[in-house]
């Protein structure tokens, strides 16, 4: 046997849907993939380089011995199958929160920390899709002048709340339309934004809001970064924008930083004369990580003002889990752990 | 003779026709009134007070004597015309861009500044509406702890580019629904956020940025208070919402913060795990500033996070108007004019 056997947990869901395409599309071999989904969706079809794969539902009976698994299907789901996935010799790329703030596991972005990688991970977390884009805008910048502090105020789609609301907000959007009223919905606002993503604690913070402080700290290795964000859904299908204020030790320089993010690969768009800066409609369908409006921050002499743009579903999900996958292949771990 | 004689410039637009309904709805004598409009509106009649008016154009001929203008009709009919009127006896409130850096034209917002209105006034600058609400949430807290910096991404709906945008925006959702393509439009971004409001400079701020900038130090008599701003577009009819980040001399305190709110007469809507915070689409029609969100920043311990919200085309516009109206009546200042 030389090729690899995946599940796909939640693969009928908006990431998992992605990462399926992207398996089918990469040149992994793949010996067997099995799609997971909830009861509901179970049974439905799904092509695979020229089959049809039939949607199990995920429980024990259902459960087949494989090297990796690709979970997008939430954290209570994580939570339970993950770890007996991990316990039966697979190693899983996890895409929820459920796994993000322990330390046996690993927060991946492969472009910051593939050396996490290693052939002890057995649980490896994803992490949240608001904080890799603005992490991997950050890091650059972060490395020659030393980030200190971060403000954010998001911009967040419909999708990153999960696929039905995106259908959701075009239903919503078109009852408004026709004149119809509508309820307030805060994970796929029509025609309205609203500041609320996740939950609230008793602080005043969404979950949402904390996850980009508590992950951002963990990829960039700094215990103590000091950041506050305002999370904002807005009626947008696919892909998040993020208004970032970065304070360094030493006085950036635009010019300087436009150099360092295109070196580490970010797409720099930054001509607004010209009406030249990402959007999130214009980044649909791609893998990158989008940076226009460079510009200083007026508060602070070592600030630095950025307008951060991607594809919630690929790079801030999808995409980055299948690069993981794709280290774990490089390194030859995947292929150890399949042999243990 | 015991009523105004009122002009209102730009009549048939989004902040026009608010102003003409306000002014109808109030107790203000009114003796005549006269709508002006662009040539292609000339002729469109409107009610008031259960009388048929018809529109004019602005041309040289059709100038009759007013005591009172409100114009609304953009920067550059401003700068044409109001002066115009000023020289013809009239009291000009102007509500485009054209004035409000004037030393010799006061920028008012009557809750801060009603002390500006005396009877030198000719042209009095209406600010521009993100600044308006911003202003009013910080003015209270300005007092209490000394403000030094202000943070804010703003949530700008398509009515303030214009009630053309409106429409704009209407049909653009409708084609997307549809499953059409439209091109990116800054105006009226269809499930689009856009960072580009006004124009761009050199230095990479647009121009509505820098009238944040500078009508907020305006309006606080803060001549080199510190504020950045990035101003975003968003798919939203109407209504402004804006996330503050305001840093003072003093530490802040949220409970503080709001009784402070509610005593200088914003509304305070903060209670998010309940869902309680104000949005663009709950505060339409409403003439008040909204705050929550409001708790600590987690970056700076004397400084706040807020969550600012109102009706741009209200409060943000037209209300402020007629409210400077109603304080030059108030003051007898409009009255003196009338006799000079």
């Amino acid at each position: 046997m030389s090729g690899h056997r995946i599940a796909v947990v939640g693969a009928t869901g908006a990431v998992g849907r992605e990462m399926w395409n992207q398996i089918e599309a990469s040149d992994m071999a793949v010996d067997a993939i099995y799609p997971y989904t909830t009861e509901r969706s179970a049974g439905t079809e799904l092509d695979f380089r020229g089959q049809k794969i039939s949607c199990r539902f995920l429980t024990e009976e259902n459960l087949v011995p494989v090297d990796l698994v690709l979970a997008s299907a939430g954290a209570e789901t994580s939570r339970t199958w993950s770890p007996r996935f991990a316990a039966g010799g697979a190693i899983v790329i996890d895409n929820s929160s459920a796994f993000r703030r322990d330390p046996d596991c690993p927060l991946v972005v492969p472009e910051l920390n593939r050396n996490l990688l290693t052939s002890s991970a057995s649980i490896i977390a994803n992490p949240n899709c608001s904080t890799i884009q603005m992490v991997l805008a950050l890091a650059p910048l972060d490395r020659e002048w030393g980030l200190k502090a971060v403000r954010v105020a998001t911009y967040q789609s419909a999708s990153g709340a999960g696929d039905a609301f995106q259908k959701t907000l075009h239903r919503d959007s078109r009852s408004i339309l026709d004149g119809g009223q509508v309820p307030p919905r805060k994970d796929a606002p029509a025609f309205d934004v609203i500041p609320h993503i996740g939950s609230f604690d008793g602080g005043g913070e969404s979950t949402e809001e904390a996850k980009l402080r508590d992950e951002t700290r963990r990829l960039l290795g700094k215990e103590h970064l000091r950041v506050s964000a305002t999370c904002v859904r807005v009626p947008v299908f696919r892909g998040h924008s993020e208004a970032v204020w970065a304070s360094f030790e030493s006085v950036p320089k635009p010019t300087k930083a436009r150099e360092l993010l295109i070196e580490a690969g970010i797409l720099v768009q930054d001509d607004p004369e010209r009406s030249i800066y990402p959007t999130a409609r214009q980044v649909e369908g791609k893998h990158e990580v989008f940076v226009g409006r460079i510009r200083p921050d007026t508060v602070d002499s070592n600030g630095l003002c950025l307008w951060v743009v991607s594809d919630n579903l690929l790079k801030g999900a999808a995409t980055n889990a299948i690069q993981i996958a794709e280290v774990l292949m490089e390194k030859g771990i995947l292929a150890e752990s399949t042999r243990a």
